[in-house]
């Protein structure tokens, strides 16, 4: 029985998540996964351009449609994927739901283990299809969509099993009454919402689309996968593996649909508003994002976007530190939702163990940094990757224009293996903490804005502003001085900000560690939700008790 | 330290959550409090009437005012409360939260603990204000507002207690990298999301209010109780014991602030929708609590109006089913949330081990039982306590005119003790399952339908589709047959409606037991919170984790 079959997993997961020390169950080094395996994964991934996605276990389809660009060649990549109606779509997934939603949610993770065991073995597959839809470089194509999302989806599974069991399934309750006592045999059922809804984005198609998915299936409820029509086929690889799990296991695959559509006929609205759809999951821009967490009767989950900072006060080793938040900056060129855009450094500088070094300094530091780096033969091009779509790379290429003074421009950058890559450097400017016209909003892509403030406590008031006003999901911050790292603590997670502190070497701001890091708080306007909480989870279902005399 | 002196209590609420057999902090039994405890109640609570409520700890206000009005005696109390504005209290409430929100959750459990000891002081004057500000009989009001309300309120400081400690405070996270490692230090911090406001209601004035105070202050939220203007004095009685308790420990009193204002100048509005304001608790009627819950960006849990059900299928001692029935929907004359409303009853009656009774003859049993026990000179008034406003008198008595058979005339009943108290008996309607527009909606106080169905099948279906449209806060059913069972206990299940089987006896379906029943799921239209699931609780705070490069 998968039940048992996966116990181990899913009893590692629940204790990771209570610990929230180092876990992972999924490696995320690719060699990890075998010698053959990355070639094979390019071959997977190419037999499936320029033809129809059969591999999903959907029937019904009222055409096929498709229109993905990959980044790195500009060419298109000719999958098209099957299209459905929002009626098909819903009655099936309430047909799937039905018994699904009476198992016990240990038989539940059970197969949803087994499934993302079997999203595993297309981890390659799905790698390539990353990177040729978001423009990711392979290995974070590699690490996000595979082991990184499956971690994810795994800490959600584990959350639903231990809280659905929170409560005895039944018992005899006992209550004196003198000389005798009244007994009532009750009963407490975890009742599934009803059908899901997953929203997935054009630059992390499967790592913030699985955690929804599983979260949404692990509480009892059917889920309906809409994607980005921009970013289709690494979901579509993950969901038809769900899906050939499924019915391998004897569940109905359509637990699980992938509802693709196109830029011309968007269904996602006549889907999030059908009065069947009591769960939402979306990641995306902030004004959609608003008009979802706006609609009756639903339960909503989004991460939208926020506005990041970095505070440098002080350090021991300013030019560690120069490394990297050129390197945090760069990554993908700054389309992480985890990436900071706003660095608040005062006026006069920021000290060191070798004494301060003024604010000029510490800008053309930065400069040659990030010039240093994307320039690199060996780390450019893969640091970098390549910029999603063109909306965003000539946003980035105008923000020299913003105002405030240009430090770097974002001229292009050359791409070996790529010729035609969209690709650029970053975006530098330097603004006055006046400026807020140019500063107080999201700006999406690879532009990076320096903000003079007259001292550390006047760069905290403002990046807490920024939290209030835009929303952030992390905080970088710089400083050998106690008390500052208290205030900075104490301000930023006062508007529900984490903060990242004193980060050099092998670790960055961006990156959110599944089992560990909560990914978004939930407390400020970049989203509602967080991977995974216990309200990701407790929100999908009602607990309902029943009462009977007992004889 | 009070963390340690009430830790076994708090322990036992924590263990008693989890495992839901029956548990109680509080006796229900009034002499379990001493044989004084009834006569000092009285004589504290006349000693209050006719003069300004002084004993809370707050100052500043800018004028008093009162305007509550004996049920049973029709009198006013003359009791004035001192009244504040809306940014008066709001900058209290936030000097106050600054230093809790940062204490550990199991200080703040073990005062809490300590306000709850202090209010249990005070029972007997509070039951007395509930009797002569809701209409509720003296027992019901000492154990609604005294021990079972400390109960709900005990049973959200232990869920605050072990949700807030869930995650290990700070660690080091050790990356393996190869030969070496990264480690990060994590800190983990469950940050309140600021001042909530807990609007009661007329009736259950204390019992619907300590829980979203309790889970408020457990959270680490500064609270503001706005009362119903026709109920102040018992949760102000309460209020003032908690601000005592407070300072008396060396808290600020400010932490839990009484809101009070009258009919003609509410203050509700502005307070909710002041951004300040972050948590709302609500307990009422539907149309403002639709509003309560449209308000963007505040956190809310609702208790509004539902319609509940009774399914009678079959029985074996019909007599005792029908004893139990018409003290359910006499108790306290129908102002209960969870009092039964509508009865569907199969048109072919209802068969029992003696052989089926036809439907006029179920119902005429039930008239008998009604009348019998209203009428009941030792019974009668105690159950039916009095009408707590005229509007609610006065539609009870018009009922008769809605449309259907009078089974019962809403006449007045006498009442021994108090010959003015406002009291009538039920008017009992029956009804055509077609009269949707008689029972489709909530008719609040002592009006009860009666509905012919074809069958129970039907009576199932009607009654789910109440609780889809209407909402509903329990479901009493009787059957002796297992599938009729099953498929109750799906269809109301799946509408988020629990459902009591076979009570006869001296358990009502009107009864939740702290520790073992939630009150209300959240699942349907009645309300979207539940006391106390984890929602109720982790929605109070977020989750915030920091990180700092271990050295």
């Amino acid at each position: 029985m998968l039940v048992n079959k996966h116990q181990n997993i899913i009893d590692n997961a629940v204790k990771a998540n209570h610990e929230r020390t180092f876990y992972s169950q999924y490696p995320e080094h690719p060699k990890a996964y075998g010698e053959e395996a990355h070639a094979r994964g390019v071959q997977s991934y190419q037999q499936l351009l320029g033809k129809p996605f059969k591999q999903l276990l959907q029937t019904g389809e009222t055409g096929w449609s498709g229109e993905e660009v990959s980044p790195y060649t500009r060419e298109v990549l000719g999958v098209t994927y099957p299209v459905f109606t929002v009626t098909d779509l819903l009655s099936k997934a309430a047909e799937a739901g039905k018994s699904w939603g009476l198992l016990p949610v240990a038989e539940r993770a059970g197969i949803l283990t087994e499934t993302l065991e079997r999203i595993k073995d297309y981890f390659f597959d799905i790698a390539n299809a990353t990177m040729h839809t978001t423009g990711q470089s392979f290995m974070m194509s590699f690490q996000a969509s595979g082991p990184h999302a499956n971690d994810r989806a795994l800490e959600a599974v584990a959350t639903g099993y231990h809280e659905l069991q929170r409560y005895p399934p039944n018992l005899t309750w006992e209550k004196p009454m003198g000389k005798t006592s009244i007994k009532l045999y009750k009963t407490f059922r975890p009742v599934p919402k009803g059908t899901g809804v997953v929203i997935g984005c054009s630059t992390f198609p499967v790592w913030n689309t699985l955690p929804g998915v599983y979260a949404d299936l692990v509480t009892g409820n059917p889920v309906i996968v809409k994607p980005h029509p921009k970013a289709i086929l690494p979901i579509a690889i993950a969901v038809s593996a769900i899906q050939q799990a499924l019915r391998d296991s004897g569940y109905d695959p359509n637990l699980c649909q992938l509802a693709a559509d196109s830029s011309e006929n968007l269904i996602t609205k006549e889907l999030c508003e059908h009065p069947e759809v009591r769960l939402i999951d979306y990641t995306g821009g902030n004004a959609f994002g608003n008009y979802i967490e706006s609609l009756p009767g639903k339960t909503v989950f989004t991460e939208k976007a926020g506005v990041n900072s970095v505070i440098l006060d002080s350090a021991k080793d300013l030019d560690a530190v120069i490394q990297n938040l050129a390197f945090s900056v760069s990554l993908y060129s700054g389309q992480m939702c985890t990436a900071p855009q706003n660095f608040f450094i005062p006026e006069q500088g920021v000290g060191t163990d070798n004494g301060p070094v003024s604010f000029n300094e510490v800008v053309q530091k930065f400069k040659d940094a990030v010039v240093g780096l994307v320039n690199h033969p060996k780390m450019g091009a893969g640091t970098l990757g390549a910029i999603q779509n063109e909306a965003t790379l000539s946003r980035a290429q105008e923000a020299r224009h913003l105002g405030g003074k240009v430090i770097l421009e974002g001229t292009p950058v050359v791409n070996e293996e790529f010729s035609n890559a969209r690709v650029c450097a970053p975006t530098i400017l330097e603004v006055s903490s006046a400026d807020t016209a140019i500063y107080e909003k999201e700006l999406f892509g690879p532009v990076i804005l320096i903000i003079k403030t007259r001292d550390t406590h006047h760069s905290i008031q403002l990046a807490r502003q920024m939290a209030v006003k835009y929303g952030a999901i992390t905080c970088g911050a710089y400083t050998t001085d106690h008390e500052i790292k208290e205030k900075i603590t104490t301000e930023m997670n006062s508007v529900f900000t984490p903060v990242s502190f004193n980060f050099t070497g092998f670790i960055w701001v961006n990156q959110h560690a599944a089992f560990s890091d909560f990914h978004v708080t939930g407390g400020n306007p970049a989203g509602n939700a967080s991977f995974t909480n216990q309200e990701f989870i407790v929100k999908r279902f009602v607990w309902v008790g029943n009462r009977e005399l007992a004889e």
